[in-house]
C-alpha cells in the first residue's frame, strides 16, 4: 500500500463517515461506535417505553404506526396457524378500519372465521357476549381500549378476567387478548399487566410531539408469524432501518403524557361535560329540531370526546360550515373519511337504540369535538354560538 | 341551546382546532380546512416525486420506508395468485434482505415458487440467465437496481427488454419487472419508462435529509393484492395516516438530489477511484498478506461504493478496529448486520470466482467504505494511512 502524504496524520477532528450506504447517520445496527451510540439511544427509549407499559423492554416493538401495529398483531397471530387450523377470532363491530378491515382481508383469504360482536346502545361492549363466543379455535380476541369516534370506554380488564379464567379451567394458551390503545393513550392507564393483555397497539400521531412511529406491545410468551420479510430488526418481528429520531421523539412524548395525565384529565372532563350542558343535550330526543344527541355513553367515555349529532342535519356538511368559520371538527374516523357513507359506529350504535327499526338521521353520522391541551372554556362558548347560527341557517335547507 | 357570554362574539385568530383525536393537526384524510390544507401538500409532493420518476401522481404510493415498499410489491403481487396458480418468482441471489426473506417467507408458506439466479464473479447478473427462467407460471421478476454491499450496478433495461420481448411474443401479462432502487436513487436515473420497470422501491433514508418515509412506484396497470387491512390511503395499499411532514421532506430532498447528481456523481468517481488506486488494488491476488481485493465489477458499480476484503482478516473486526480511530464504515448491510455470519453478497460472488472451491477467506466478508457529500480527499488520504497501521498490527494476530 502507498504512503498516503502527510497532510493526513492527524486524527480529525469530527469522526469520519464512510456508512453512507447504510441510511441516516445514526443506524443503530451498524457496527462502528455511530452505531452503537444510535444502538443505546435506541434501548434507553424502548426501556423508558416499556417502564410506562410495566412491560419488559425486548416486549416493545416499534413500528411505524398504529395500523401497522394492529396488522402486525392480528395477522402474526392468525399467520401461525396457516395449513393447520382454521383459526377463529372475535371483535367488535366498532373497532378502527386498521383491525376490520384486517380481519376482512384474512376471512376473504379464507385465513380466519371471524366473530363481530355487536356493542350495546351507549357504544360498550358487554363482556359475556365475548364469553359467549370463544371455542375451541378461538385464537384471538381484539377489543379497542377507546373507541376512536365516539369516545366510549370498553370494558378491558374483564374481557381479560373472562379470558383468563377460560383458559385456566381448559387448559390452554388461547385466546390472546389484543387491544387498539391507540386512543387511550393521552388519558388512560396503559400498564399492560393491570390491564390483562397480551399484545396492546399504540401510535405517536395520537401524542403532542411524539413522530410517526408506532407501539406494539407483545407479550414475551407470544409467538408471533412474520408479516414482513427483511433484517432482524425488532425480533425479526418489523424488519427495516429504525427511525430513531421519531423513536426517541415518541418516548420522550410518552413520558410528558405521564406527568399531565391526572390533571389533564380533570380539566378536559369539566371542559366536556361543560360543552355538552351548552350543546342542551336530550339523549335520544330526535323529535325536535336543531337537538342534539350524543352518540356513546355519557360517563364512559373519553375526557375530551364530544360526538353529537344534530336532527336531520348530515354531519359531513356541518363539520364544512365550522371550518369555514375556524373551527376544525371532525365527521368520522379521520383514517377511513375519504371514504363515501355514513360512520359505520353511529349506525352500530343507532340500530341498537333503535331496535333496527330505520330512524330518521341514521346517515347522519355524528360530530365529533376532539379537545387537546390548548382548548379553553372559551372555543367552547364560541363554538356552540357559532353551531346555533349554522343550524338556523341549514334548518331553512333541510326542514 | 343556551346563549353564550359575549366575551365569545369574536372570530379566533387563529383557528379553533377540535381534532386532536385524529392524529397530528395535518391529516390529509380530515374534512375541515386543515385537512384539506395538508390533503394540497400531499398531492404537489406526490406530483413532485412522480414528475422526477417519469411517472403519473396516482402511480406513486408514499410507504414507511424501503423494506415495506419491497415487501408490499412482492406480497401485493404474489397474493393476488392465492388459491389459483403457484406463481412463480425469478430473483438473484444478492438482493436485500427485504427482497430475500420475503421470498424465503412465500416459499415457506407455499404461496409461491422462486428461483434465484446467481450473479457472476463481477457481482451483476447475466440477463440470459434470467431469460432462460421464465416461464408460464413466472409473475415477477425481482432484479434490484443496484447492490447495497458491493454496489454493482445491475442491467435493469436489459432485463426489461427481455421481459418485454417474452410478453410480446406469448401475449402474456406477465412476468411483472419490480427493481429495488434504494441504493441508486442519489447517482443513477430514476425514470421508470426509461429503465422499463413496473414496480420501484426507494427510501428515504438513503437521502441525504429526506426523512423515513420510502416510495413504491406502482405502473397503473399493475393490481396489487393487500398487505395490509386499514384505511383508504395511498389506494388502500399503504394504509394509515401519511406522515406528511416526513414526505415533504422526501420530496425536497429528492428534488435537490436531482440538481446536484451530475456533479455530485464526477466528484464522487474521482474520489472512489482514487481510494482504489492507494489501496493499491490487485484484483483477485489475496496470496500476498495485506493485499485486498476489489469486490464486485470496477466500472459497473456506484460512484460513492468501495468495497474490499483484506487477506486473512476479518471485516467486522477492521470496521472496529477503523471505528477505534474514528472512521465509521460497514462490514455488511446494515440492515442484516445484527446476524452473525459473513456477508452473503461476498460469499456470493467468491463462490463464482473459485468455482465452488473453497477460499481462505470465504469468511471474511467485505469492508464497505460508502463515500458521500461530505467526504474529501483528505478523508481518503487518513483512512488509508490508518488502515496501513491497523493492518500491519493485525497480521501479527491473524498470519
Amino acid at each position: 500500500m502507498p504512503k498516503s502524504n502527510n497532510s493526513s496524520n492527524k486524527k480529525p477532528n469530527k469522526y469520519i463517515y464512510f456508512d453512507y450506504a447504510a441510511s441516516a447517520r445514526a443506524n443503530p445496527s451498524s457496527v462502528h461506535s455511530a452505531g452503537v451510540e444510535a444502538k443505546i439511544k435506541l434501548q434507553i427509549a424502548r426501556r423508558e417505553v416499556s417502564d410506562i407499559l410495566g412491560a419488559r423492554p425486548e416486549e416493545i416493538i416499534f413500528t411505524s404506526g398504529g395500523t401497522e401495529s394492529n396488522n402486525l398483531a392480528i395477522q402474526g397471530v392468525v399467520l401461525n396457524w396457516q395449513g393447520k387450523v382454521l383459526p377463529h377470532i372475535i371483535t367488535t363491530n366498532i373497532e378502527h378500519p386498521s383491525v376490520l378491515e384486517t380481519y376482512k382481508l384474512l376471512a376473504k383469504r379464507k385465513l380466519a372465521e371471524i366473530t363481530i360482536v355487536p356493542v350495546e346502545a351507549n357504544g360498550i361492549v358487554d363482556p359475556q357476549k365475548i364469553k359467549k363466543e370463544i371455542k375451541k379455535n378461538t385464537v384471538l380476541v381484539s377489543v379497542m381500549y377507546v373507541n376512536n369516534e365516539i369516545g366510549t370506554i370498553q370494558p378491558i380488564k374483564e374481557i381479560a378476567k373472562i379470558i383468563r379464567y377460560y383458559k385456566k379451567i381448559n387448559l390452554t394458551l388461547f385466546p390472546i387478548f389484543h387491544t387498539d390503545a391507540v386512543q387511550a393513550v393521552n388519558y388512560l392507564g396503559l400498564n399492560v399487566e393491570k390491564l390483562g393483555v397480551d399484545l396492546l397497539s399504540l401510535s405517536g400521531s395520537k401524542i403532542e410531539g411524539a413522530g410517526r412511529v408506532g407501539i406494539l406491545y407483545k407479550k414475551k410468551t407470544v409467538n408471533l408469524a412474520k408479516v414482513f420479510g427483511g433484517g432482524d430488526q425488532e425480533g425479526g418481528i418489523r424488519p427495516g432501518t429504525e427511525n430513531l429520531p421519531e423513536i426517541l421523539k415518541f418516548s420522550r412524548a410518552l413520558k410528558s403524557v405521564q406527568k399531565i395525565k391526572e390533571k389533564e384529565v380533570k380539566r378536559l372532563i369539566k371542559l366536556r361535560d361543560y360543552f355538552f350542558r351548552t350543546l342542551d343535550v336530550r339523549i335520544s330526543d330526535v323529535q325536535r329540531p336543531n337537538n342534539c344527541i350524543v352518540n356513546g355513553d355519557l360517563v364512559n367515555r373519553l375526557p375530551n370526546n364530544v360526538n353529537v349529532t344534530f336532527a336531520n342535519i348530515p354531519s359531513d356538511l356541518l363539520v364544512i360550515e365550522l371550518s369555514d368559520k375556524g373551527i376544525m371538527a371532525s365527521a368520522k374516523s379521520a383514517c377511513k373519511s375519504g371514504e363515501s357513507g355514513g360512520s359505520d359506529v353511529i349506525k352500530a350504535i343507532r340500530q341498537v337504540q333503535y331496535q333496527g327499526e330505520p330512524l330518521v338521521n341514521d346517515e347522519l353520522g355524528g360530530v365529533r369535538f376532539s379537545l387537546g391541551r390548548d382548548t379553553t372554556k372559551k372555543d367552547i362558548d364560541y363554538t356552540v354560538k357559532v353551531l346555533s347560527k349554522i343550524l338556523t341557517k341549514l334548518k331553512k335547507w333541510y326542514d
